[in-house]
């Protein structure tokens, strides 16, 4: 499966497609950072981010989006742009009717170093082993967004089997 | 000149189209409040939102759009819903090239009621004598994006002589 991961943001916004499959080697497919100058108004720069997103959607074709989950405790002074950045993302996916995940920072951590609170070298340094690439994707949003990917593809065939027995059993997965 | 106000929301997004100049009446052209199932996943409900915004930007063609400036410290539990379904409304009136313009809570309250301290009860009741209204507006989400929509219109004659001198003077107005 093909997984784009996007690390929402309205400064920088990470987009990393990945390919692969549970228990198979992962591969790059591309990685880039959208980024959009603080001196335009915010709506022009949502509209950038959307076109982004939009024209990755497009030329890689993904089979799922995982778009990291944004919490109301983050940094205040970015959060809310941020937040606008990752709806834009969702709506880009969910207009396709792509399956969409939001991976929490923790979760995206544990899935790659094993350990929940790593930092963004840790990250990084996972993520250059798992796509054996000679270097780290940088900047750490690159990275992220390629974590996103890694996450959902290796979370992907539990979670999608849940989904499925709760579908079946009649229940609305959020 | 014609104003969609547009209060955010993931539950409850009022929108109101009102038409009018500054010193001049204002008259209500129309009034809604989108609602979207907490069920659903945010992605399906924002995309309901841009469908909905959209179909009134066809249906009203509205001059400009006032969406409410959502700030982080807001409530929590609600904040990264809210900011999301403005970022929508921002990208909606955006592509468009539509004039879009954010005003606070308290700018709104004070534009309408002159007290930026208003409670609901008051915006609505001035909502509803400023737009000669048998009945105020409900639910309150819907008073408010009448509130935000004349707020646009009676501080647009000022701020649009702001914004020309400030453009003619070679800066960027946010």
């Amino acid at each position: 499966m093909r997984v784009l991961g996007i690390d929402p943001g309205l400064t920088r916004c990470g987009m990393g497609v990945v390919d692969g499959d549970v228990g198979r080697p992962l591969t790059l497919v591309d990685v880039n950072v959208l980024r959009t100058s603080s001196s335009l108004p915010v709506a022009e720069r949502l509209v950038t981010i959307e076109k982004g997103v939009d024209a990755w959607l497009d030329e890689h074709r993904p089979d799922a989006v995982a778009v990291e989950r944004v919490f109301a405790r983050s940094d205040v002074s970015t959060v809310m742009g941020t937040a606008q950045a990752s709806g834009i993302a969702m709506v880009c996916a969910a207009r396709r009717g792509l399956p969409l995940a939001l991976h929490t920072p923790s979760e995206v951590k544990a899935a790659v170093s094993g350990n929940g609170r790593a930092d963004k070298a840790q990250v990084g340094a996972m993520v250059t082993r798992i796509l054996r690439l000679d270097a780290m994707p940088r900047p750490a949003d690159a990275s992220d967004a390629l974590a996103l990917a890694i996450t959902h593809i290796w979370r992907g065939g539990a979670q999608a089997r849940i989904d499925a027995a709760l579908a079946a059993a009649g229940r609305r997965i959020r």
